[in-house]
Formats: structure tokens, C-alpha cells, sequence
């Protein structure tokens, strides 16, 4: 077994039926919970009846809280005068003293782009990296060099919470002072690397100006970018094998690169779905020979400090059939393919996956749908490509046009396709339009 | 007894006598590990039997190690090639696995101008903060606003360690990013603010400008500058009690201020001395009616994980006399008063304070001694002003006159002085050109 194939804990390879029956197991008294220490949460799960919820089924008639929702929340929350207001809109378990509904310590508390505030726990390893660490070869005793950013949003704090998990020291490198940086990194001679691919390769090839080699580093685990396979090859060239994970601020890690380069592996502490953008529903299972549809990253996670039931990442993804050659025994998933928010602004007006949904939501005819919008600003052709669940009955194409009209405002064509003739690509709405 | 004067823990308010007992017993050991874990320790105690290290005086025989010798020793072992390479230059006791002279894991490890590296052990309030930052006003469940820069630098993680081990929530601001800091303090409201003085008033100054007040902002840690009584009194008429804090990197903190705000008060962990600059040893006991004379800050660490032992700061302060009101019984200190290190180039010669000491050590009847530079570059005078501890003896100023000319090959004059007439303000060589 290869160094970087260990198993971070038993929990990796343990039976998926094992798995499942666990995750599910522990859902009643997640949304319990969720409702009774989360007053936004407590909103959303409106006379759900927490014990009920023991399958995916379940679950999945549970309504997704997209990201947008969230950072409208916390904004309208932040404005009020009274006692209730909170930063966090009322969907975290925990908080400072001056917080009234969340009586339990945060250990600190960040701010995203929105802004959009996130608290971070106090158990040691808060966002669960340290697996996704472990499988790209970190091990303890390591020196990681740490160059995401320290200040307001909490990247550089989720690499280095999982990197004292495993027993490793850190340098802050942070973001900038590269050459301050290089003369860390020559100094202290760090194994690994945790930060964005690019700023390494920035690293790297500042080092290569200056004529320095440094074989002692020889692992990364990068992520907030994508990291190409150039890119990736171009820094195993160097020496260095760099691993991606995918993550966020709000549920921590949700999936990770293995040494088996197939995909991304599950993370165990979160219960992960693929749905239709616009939609709250789970893609369908995908038929016999044909690959799982792509569609948004929805995540439960089972943290009882924020306790997010089916979280809307934004994020396209898709479930990637098989096992992990590297042993783990969890779902894989094919990482990030896009985002699903693809609201586009069509004469003047705004067109959303959700109503392309409900376009398709009042066509039981209808399998599968992709609206195209082509040509130049201002001139622009809106078809709605839709694949059958059978037969085409008479007049279709002219009741979905008038479909389209009330629901969007807009005059849209209708083109019936070729049962799997639609890209897999997540795409419900795909503008194609030349942007000057 | 008001919220700023009560103890951290019962260590502050023991007997004066109990506490020198104490810190005089924990010396030996503290020594002797010093000599067999920190190899450059080792090399500068060689031959001290640690079991005699029970008292003040025998501490002051032993070498102070200025942080220059510390940066020297540590490039000298990073130029290194083979196994005995390490960047602490063999006065940490703690590293990391690659480090085969430091077997125990560093938490973190950092960079300050020079370079020169310092460890973070795993003791949760490594730099011993958490008692500066309630003395300050800090309690649990506070949330802290930290505008320290958490990258290369240990400044930011001093505070938020200290925050931790009292139980607050901490927000990593770090430096820059002025409104988007600002916009995090309207937000979540943090009841402190952790940084340089200076950025508070920027932020400050900025909220008046877009009109915003922070009324829940109560209670401040300020340093890494100095903080003036015009600065402190802003702040207070706009709601902030700041309070300073004396620490470094190396050693943590030193001393502290309080709700009483006459001068420092010198924290738990440490035994503080004040040396004549250029020499090791204290400065003599004051003459009745007398004050303390200014010196140096030289610090012993009972950190076993960084066990430096009469470590000279360079830091200029002196003993101010009696108790603190606010009922701590440590030794107070008068803040920062200047730099040490107070070489000077004469006639393209460099001239320090350790010649001055020499000179004064070679004629016992001089008690005090002061070099002042005058004049203009390239025209400069060297005059040496002596206070003598008896009557002078004829010849005495030709005979210094020769010394001078010995010690630093450069010819000065040599003016008696009436005692107790030279300030008292820690200066050995006082450099009065005006440098265009």
C-alpha cells in the first residue's frame, strides 16, 4: 500500500450499506436539532417531522437552501434593531455571548465575499480536512508551507485546523510577499504545500528565476481554483504531487482527490446529492449504460454547530460510477464542472433554471430540457430543446411555447430532441450568446 | 473591585517573596534542560553547573544573548549541509520530525524581518497573552476584532491564542482591506479590538467619516508600536479603553499594562532584568531617593519549549518603583523607553556600547559613563562624560582620554560630571549630529 493509499480512519473503508444506514441513522436528530437550535432552519423545516426523515427519499422532499437564501437571511437579520438580530441569520448553533439564540462559543468567525459570515466551531478539525490532507500524503510531522489567506475568510484557518489534526506544524505564508515567502520555503525546507495551484506555481517559478531547487517539497493539497491536468503535471515535473478538495466555507470538505486520480471521493461527515438546477429534486437514477446527470452539488451536514440540511452549493458536479481504486468505499463524484446559478438577462429580462423547471413541471411529456439562448444582444433566439419521457403527442411544441410565455414573459421556440441527444452538462439554461 | 482590576488567576496577587522563591527554584531545571535541548544554549552555558543557578546573582553571571548573536547562530546553522542544519539555530527546543535535534512537534513556526524563525509550541496559550488581554477588560465570550497580519509574523496568532485560552470568539481581520474590516465591525459587533493603535484610528476615523458609530466597541490590546497618552485619551473619547501590551516573538509577553496605567507590570512566566547597555550585568540597586536606572530588558523564559535564558530584547525600560494599585504584586516596568542597540559610525568607525562599558571596567573610579557624538558628519566630536563613584584622582581624564583611544582607535575627550547629572534615560552613546 502506497504511502499516500493509507486510510486516514476505518470510517473510509467501511461498508457504503455501513455508511448509509450510519448517515441516515443520525438525519432524525440532525433536523431535530436544526430546528430547535437554528431559527432560520427551524423556518425552512416548517412542520417537518424530524423522526421521518430516515432515507434519502426523505430527505430529498426537504427543501434546498441555496446559498443566495442564505446570504439574504443573514443581510435581512443583520438589520434588524431587535435582540434577535444575529449575524448569521439564524442558521448557526453556536455564536459569542452577546449572540442570545446561540449560547455556545464560536472559536472564530469569518467573512466571505457577500459578505456572508461564517462561524467556525471549536471541535479540532472543524472542517474535516485532515482526511483530505491524509490522502494527498501529509502525515505528522510534517512542515506545511500554508499560503491561503489568513485575513476575513476562513481558507488558510480550514487547511491549517486539518493540518494539527494530523500532527503537522504550519508556516503562514498567507498571500504575497512571495519572495519573503521563498525565503521561508528555503529555509524551513517544508514537505508540503496547502494554497491555490497558481500561487505555487508562482512560487515555483520565482525559485527558477533565483536558480533555487527545493526537493524537499513534494506534496500539495490545492484548492479555491481549478487545477488543471497541465497544471498538475507541470508541478509533478517539479516534484511536487499536487491533490485537490473541493470545499467550502460553510459545510467544510465535501470531496477529495485520492492517489487512484479518479474523481473526488465523498468526505464522511457530509450526506452528499446531485439535483436538477433550478429544482430541488435529485437527478434520476441514470439508465442502463448511460452516465449519471450532471447537476448541483446539494450537501447535508451532520455538524450540530451548522447544521445546514441540504445546503445548495451552486456548485455542477456528478456522481462518478465505480469504487475508489484507492480502497475508499464512498461515492465518488467528477469535481467541479461549473456553477448552476445560470440566470441569464434575455430583452431586458431576468430567465432562471428554476423556471425552465417549472416549464417542464407542467409538461409531464417532458424527460429532460435545455434552453438555448443564441444570437447577439438585443437580437436574441430563445429555444427550449426538450427530450421526451415517450411519444410525441399532437401540438406539443405550440402548448409548451405558451408555457414558456407565461412563465418567463418571453417568446421562446420549441425543438423536440432525440432521447440523450442533450449535452450532460448540467447546463438548464446555456447562453451562447457572443458578449462584446 | 471594577471589571479591568479583577485576577486572571492567583499567580498575579501572591506574595512578592513567594513568587521569587518560585520563579529563583524553577531555574535550575529550566537551565539544565536548556543545556540538553537546545544545542546553542549548550555551546553558550557550557561549564554552568545548572543546581547553582538559584539565585538573581547567579543568573546574572550568566551571558546575555542578544537577538543579533540569535540571528547569527541561526543563519550560520541554516548555511549548513549536513544533519545538524536547522533554521532555530539550535535554541528551540521543539521543530518538527525533519529536525532530528527537535524531536516534539511545533505548532506553527514563523518569520520575522532578519530573517529569523521562532516556534509555536502546542500549549494553548503559548505566548502567555490571555493575562495582558484581561487585564485589558477581555472576558469570556467577547467577540475580538484581531487587525494583527496573521502571515509570516507570530503577531496576529499571539493575540488570538491569548483570546482562546479566555474563551472568546476571535475575527481575523489582519491588516488592510480597511472597509471591508470595518463593514465586519458593523456586522458582528465585536466588543474588542486587538492590534496596532494606529490601524484602530484609521478605522475609527473612517467610520466618522461614512458616519457610523460602534458603540459596542468597548475595550482594546494594542501594540507592536507605542501607544501615546494623545493616542489612548482618542480612543477613550470615542468609547475605547485601550491598553498596551510589552511581548515579542521570542518570548512572549512581557509585561503588561492595567486599569491602574502606571507603567507595565511584568507578566508570570518571565524574570525580567534591567542590564546596563553593552554590558550583562544589572543595573546597580538606586541610591536612596533615587530612580532605577534605565537599561536594557533582558528576559529569562521559563518556556521549556523555547528556553531562552537571559535573552537581551534591546528594548530600553527600567523599574518603577512600588505595587500596582490594581493589586497585581509583580515587579512594574516603565514601557518602552528606546533601543539598546545604540551603535554609532565616527570618522567611518563603528563605536557601541559594549567599548563604553569596556572603557568604564578598565577605570574603577568611574560609576556612569555616556559617549556623546556632536558636531557634523565628517566634523564630528567624541566627548565621554564620566560621573566617578569617589573623588577624582589627578590624571584620571588623560588617562580615560587613552583608553578611549585604545578600546575604539578613535581620540575623544573625556569631561567629569557631577554624580547623578547624567540623564537617566538608558543611553550609553548618545548620537547628537543632526544626519541631513
Amino acid at each position: 500500500m502506497s504511502e499516500t493509499s493509507a486510510a486516514y480512519d476505518a470510517l473510509e473503508r467501511r461498508d457504503p450499506a455501513t455508511r448509509e444506514r450510519a448517515q441516515l441513522a443520525a438525519l432524525p436528530a440532525m433536523v431535530a436539532h436544526a430546528q430547535a437550535c437554528a431559527p432560520a432552519l427551524a423556518a425552512i423545516l416548517r412542520g417537518v417531522d424530524a423522526a421521518s426523515i430516515t432515507s434519502r427519499a426523505a430527505l430529498a422532499r426537504l427543501p434546498v437552501t441555496r446559498k443566495s437564501a442564505l446570504l439574504e437571511l443573514q443581510q435581512a437579520s443583520r438589520s434588524r434593531a431587535d435582540t434577535a438580530r444575529e449575524p448569521f441569520g439564524g442558521f448557526s448553533a453556536i455564536g459569542w455571548s452577546a449572540l442570545v439564540a446561540a449560547p455556545r462559543g464560536a472559536r472564530r468567525v469569518f467573512q466571505s465575499p457577500g459578505p456572508i459570515y461564517e462561524p467556525e466551531g471549536q471541535a479540532p478539525d472543524y472542517w474535516r480536512i485532515a482526511r483530505a490532507l491524509f490522502a494527498a500524503g501529509f502525515r505528522a510531522g510534517d512542515l506545511i508551507h500554508n499560503s491561503f489567506s489568513y485575513h476575513l475568510t476562513p481558507g488558510a484557518f480550514m487547511m491549517e485546523t486539518g493540518a494539527h489534526a494530523i500532527g503537522c506544524t504550519v508556516f503562514a505564508g498567507g498571500v504575497g510577499n512571495t519572495e519573503l515567502q521563498l525565503q521561508a520555503m528555503g529555509d524551513l525546507q517544508p514537505q508540503g504545500y496547502t494554497g491555490t495551484p497558481s500561487f505555487l506555481k508562482i512560487l515555483l517559478d520565482k525559485a527558477a528565476e533565483l536558480g533555487i531547487t527545493m526537493p524537499w517539497l513534494r506534496k500539495a493539497l490545492v484548492s479555491g481554483e481549478a487545477c488543471p491536468p497541465s497544471l498538475r503535471d507541470w508541478l509533478r515535473e517539479r516534484g511536487v504531487e499536487a491533490y485537490q478538495c473541493y470545499a467550502t466555507a460553510d459545510v467544510g470538505l465535501i470531496a477529495y482527490e485520492t492517489a487512484a486520480r479518479e474523481g473526488l471521493v465523498v468526505d464522511e461527515g457530509v450526506i452528499v446529492e446531485i439535483v436538477r438546477p433550478g429544482t430541488d429534486d435529485p437527478v434520476p437514477e441514470p439508465a442502463p449504460g448511460q452516465a449519471p446527470e450532471v447537476g448541483e452539488v446539494v450537501v447535508t451536514s451532520l455538524n450540530p454547530d451548522y447544521p445546514l440540511i441540504r445546503f445548495g452549493t451552486g456548485d455542477l458536479s456528478a456522481v462518478l460510477p465505480g469504487p475508489c481504486p484507492s480502497g475508499r468505499t464512498n461515492t465518488r463524484i467528477r469535481g467541479w464542472m461549473g456553477r448552476a446559478d445560470q440566470t441569464a438577462k434575455v430583452r431586458g429580462m431576468f430567465v432562471h433554471p428554476g423556471q425552465v423547471a417549472e416549464i417542464v413541471r407542467r409538461h409531464a411529456e417532458i424527460a429532460r430540457a435545455r434552453l438555448v439562448i443564441a444570437g447577439e444582444m438585443a437580437n436574441d433566439r430563445m429555444t427550449l430543446k426538450v427530450e421526451l419521457g415517450g411519444a410525441e403527442r399532437e401540438g406539443l411544441a405550440g402548448r409548451v411555447a405558451e408555457t414558456i410565455r407565461d412563465v418567463t414573459k418571453l417568446r421562446g421556440e420549441v425543438e423536440i430532441c432525440a432521447g440523450g441527444s442533450l449535452p450532460n452538462d448540467g447546463k438548464i439554461i446555456d447562453d451562447t450568446r457572443q458578449l462584446a
